[in-house]
């Protein structure tokens, strides 16, 4: 065996014994598991409007988009896309992606000028992370959700132009950052922020448009918006929305924008319907916020510790890597997916199952997979209170 | 305006006078320009075995694969498609990724270790060249195409662990590296080679295997393979192919494989049987070396400069980024859509027009576009011998 494959296999060796494998495993249209584990949460993937939209993009325009956005990839489907995001958010405008994490490195680095001081939440996603590694510039991580630390940070570089990175509602526990609060610290020194709406886009705000909306910091010209279009959209792809100046910057110098092959139409087209779909979607996200209650009331009476969602993201502390992996595979076994983190990619030591709402799954599946969840929890699971009904 | 958005703007005045500024022109499903500018170079994207399996998967499984290919992502199809690569390509193992830039970005990275030395042709990808910087390790860029410059960087550092990065068939020529001579002097230092198919796969090779077969070099432990599913394949995405140790570590560790929403089923899909086509597709590929051979001779009788294809790619030299912007812009009032590359995009200080062959454009059509270029040729383009018929 070649020596750079041993070592290889010595470091995936070294990862088999503390529990870190990974493994792909398929699963078939018919797949019969309750879903608590996709970001599918409006169900908006198997929506037919979004089907029967992306259909007939499909046969008007083909699969691919055969070339980058500035060849020949832009479709009259990408623009109009890009008008609706830009109503939905606020923004000035907005530029579609092919990915959430290609978006989030053009962003990053587009922000970053000589000298500049990143300053990242330390529960920030990889793209973040990688964006800022990508830009060169110096990067203090401040604990999760503290804007004292960042206020404090700021406070310490007087004069050095500095950008904050954060999501709205984190992907891992699905807590919200305190946006308004940190947009002040931000704006006190000058800085910029730059929330990533992954997770609270069509799940948060007013008529589901995030956290920033919210926050009524939409249109603010020290803030830009990163978003995928991959999970409450039910399609793929990621996007950037902020000033016209920025978006401008992205188009002539973004080089995941102009080096890379644009959105398929069809999921442009998808994702447009689905967008609308959203924005009226009210009834969807009040279903979310049900059953997101429900599920926290249940499992905190059983005895687990579960954190408070922001949106239709929640998580269950396990005991270790071990036996959350063992949990989620017992609730696999039980016909329910959940996701499981452990590290290295979870922000801290904890491993955990991750829950997802999808108001895509019938109400009467989610109440039984909570059942399922409860019953397979490993008993080193149930530290806090426990209550019998 | 705020501080930052002046600079933007202040940069993008300055782009501006140096012809540098780029839009984006949204193309309808009914647009009537032949097609030169696309990477669409089989006509896949469009044919109706493709459509059909795109769009019964799209109705089987939704509009996006919900997650990232750890959590939900992993359908059967992303299996199948990526066993029926790994027989095409003749590696050990391959693994989809939703876009080639992210394969890149995930493949040069996992071949760091410590002290590795990067050494990149100078034409290289920008996906390449950012796996470079995110891997942090030491690069030396080498002039295009010259193994011999390999060969005395390798021979520079004895004792140090080495990639060396090319391409095969290159984007923005269409030339293509030496890689059995390459292997050779990388073989010979014991370092790896890692080969960007992307615009060799489906065109190149026997059945299309790409330019990697070809050299004899598939399945050698010391070389991996990269490419994307979006040119000659129609769809969208990219691969890593090589020994099962990297798939195992990339699984396991790659970051824009591990945080990323996989690529669209539906896709997937179509990029399957876009692989069965492509690789029983003698007839288009015999097609396209035709319009090569005939695009070539008419194009330097005219007096033009001309790259030499190796695959379905070819370039024109312009006299200047203004003169080959108004040349791609006369062509396309002809109804003629070629690619215009300026700097900061090339990788030299020379603008070109490029062109792109694609075995979906009726043959009367290419010739008419052949005319139209030369009819629009700028008088400085044709510093050629200029043959009158």
């Amino acid at each position: 065996m070649a020596n750079w494959l041993e070592t290889l296999d010595r470091r995936a060796q070294l990862r088999a014994r503390a529990g870190l494998t990974r493994k792909l495993r398929p699963r078939s249209a018919a797949d019969p598991a309750v879903d608590l584990a996709g970001n599918d949460y409006l169900g908006l993937s198997r929506h037919p409007a979004v089907l029967g939209a992306a259909a007939a993009a499909l046969s008007e325009y083909g699969l691919g988009a055969t070339g980058s956005r500035l060849v020949r990839g832009s479709t009259d489907l990408h623009h109009t896309l890009e008008a609706e995001l830009t109503g939905w958010l606020g923004a000035q405008q907005t530029l579609v992606f092919s990915s959430g994490y290609l978006a989030n490195l053009a962003a990053v680095r587009a922000l970053v000028r000589p000298r500049t001081l990143l300053i990242s939440d330390a529960h920030n996603h990889a793209s973040l992370i990688d964006g800022g590694r990508l830009s060169g510039a110096e990067t203090v991580v401040t604990p999760h959700l503290d804007v004292d630390a960042v206020r404090a940070t700021l406070a310490a570089a007087p004069g050095r132009p500095a950008v904050v990175l954060t999501e709205s509602v984190f992907s891992v526990d699905g807590d919200l950052a305190a946006l308004a609060r940190l947009h002040g610290v931000v704006r006190e020194h000058g800085a910029l922020l730059l929330v990533d709406e992954a997770h609270a886009l069509g799940v948060t705000g007013p008529g589901g448009a995030g956290a920033v909306v919210a926050a009524g910091l939409a249109g603010e010209p020290d803030v830009v918006v990163t978003a995928t279009l991959s999970k409450a959209l039910g399609g793929a792809g990621g996007l950037v929305a902020g000033p016209a100046e920025l978006i401008r910057h992205l188009i002539d110098t973004g080089r995941t924008f102009i080096f890379d092959t644009a959105l398929p139409p069809a999921v442009a087209a998808g994702v447009l319907t689905a967008t609308k779909l959203a924005r009226s979607g009210d009834d969807l996200r009040a279903e979310l916020a049900r059953r997101a209650d429900r599920g926290v009331h249940q499992l905190r009476t059983a005895g687990l510790t579960v954190s408070t969602p922001a949106g239709a993201v929640l998580s269950i502390t396990a005991p270790d890597a071990e036996s959350a992996v063992s949990w989620a595979a017992d609730c696999l076994e039980q016909g329910v997916a959940v996701g499981c983190f452990r590290p290295p990619s979870t922000p801290d030591s904890r491993s955990r199952l991750r829950l997802t709402i999808n108001a895509g799954v019938p109400s009467v599946d989610f109440d039984r997979a909570l059942d399922v969840i409860v019953a397979c929890a490993p008993q080193g699971a149930r530290t806090g209170r426990q209550v019998t009904a």
